[in-house]
């Protein structure tokens, strides 16, 4: 193995070009925020399960397969958190680079982490999706119970609570929750993707 | 959105074993260990390139897309190493549940630590690929100069020369980049890989 074999190897290396040509779809990221309980989760699975009916090479990361293993050495502090999202981003554009359309299902409160992200990647492979629910809604849900904890503080730094929410100034799509039906918002998405070529609007 | 609507949807998650049915190929890591100089890089860019040609979903994990990004905030130091390798781990985990045969090359000189990304991993999910090659050798190419450096005291804790590597001990697959061409060691892990059923022996 010579070192000039060696550079010639290493030049042609497979490009995301290259992956995205095999799988015939764009790949980016899907950036799910918004207030614990406003159907970041929900809508992520619902959209998932869609594109990969169509034949669309996806990947959903989310608190379940994220903070128990990659971030699992970081807490709630609002330094764990931004690192929280820096490595959530870094993985996504991994992700991307893989050429897998990528949904991030995160509170990620702060826009700031959200826009470091964004510049991770180039452009027009960051969407974000601002999955939007008033405050009073999301407690009412209260699906795993988690509001209730934070008013009787048991839970600290809970965003919505105690904690602060960044509402994204320009998100690329906004989802109403107490408006839209899941179903529809699954829909909105789908349509987005296809208008602006992520996906083939013939699927 | 009902909670009762929520829960049926968050059952129905697309699986690792869906995409695997959709990519047409199982799901692994092959993670190349070896000093540096010894041909992992190399190695694992030609086979990438080999099996993106056969249709095969695959994305590579080397220094330059970790380091200066998931890891840019990790050393050199025994327990940054030792994160370095978790966290490559924890992400390449998640690769192979996103359906894609996953490369990884680096040093990785602990045993300790491959160990810990096999188990993080299911059953025949990891295939350790020991890239053997004599300290002799590796200096002796020396492509990017580093041994030179490390000779001279201007690296230190360099692996093979003041900081340790430790060889497998049952690696699935071993080259020898002293003794088999490039072309040879890319077809032994090939075979490997269609006779043990990862991808499909017809391709």
């Amino acid at each position: 193995m010579s070192q000039s074999t060696n550079i010639v190897w290493h030049e042609s290396h497979v490009t995301k070009e290259e992956r995205v040509n095999l799988n015939q779809h764009k790949s980016a990221v899907l950036w799910f925020t918004g207030l614990s309980g406003s159907g970041k989760s929900t809508l992520s699975v619902a959209l998932e399960k869609e594109l990969h009916a169509q034949g669309i090479h996806t990947y959903r990361l989310d608190g379940d397969n994220v903070r128990h293993g990659l971030n699992k050495n970081l807490g709630f502090s609002p330094e764990d958190r931004t690192e929280n999202i820096r490595r959530i981003g870094e993985v996504a554009n991994l992700m991307v680079d893989a050429g897998l359309l990528t949904l991030t299902a995160f509170i990620s409160p702060y826009r700031t982490d959200r826009d470091n992200v964004r510049a991770l990647l180039d452009e027009n492979e960051f969407l974000e999706i601002y999955v939007k629910c008033s405050l009073e809604a999301c407690e009412n849900r209260d699906p795993k119970g988690l509001y209730k904890k934070a008013r009787a503080g048991e839970i600290k730094s809970f965003t919505g609570i105690d904690a602060p929410y960044e509402e994204p100034n320009h998100p690329e799509i906004t989802v109403d929750t107490e408006i839209q039906s899941l179903e529809e918002s699954v829909q909105v998405i789908i349509n987005y993707l296809k208008e602006k070529q992520y996906i083939d609007a013939r699927r």
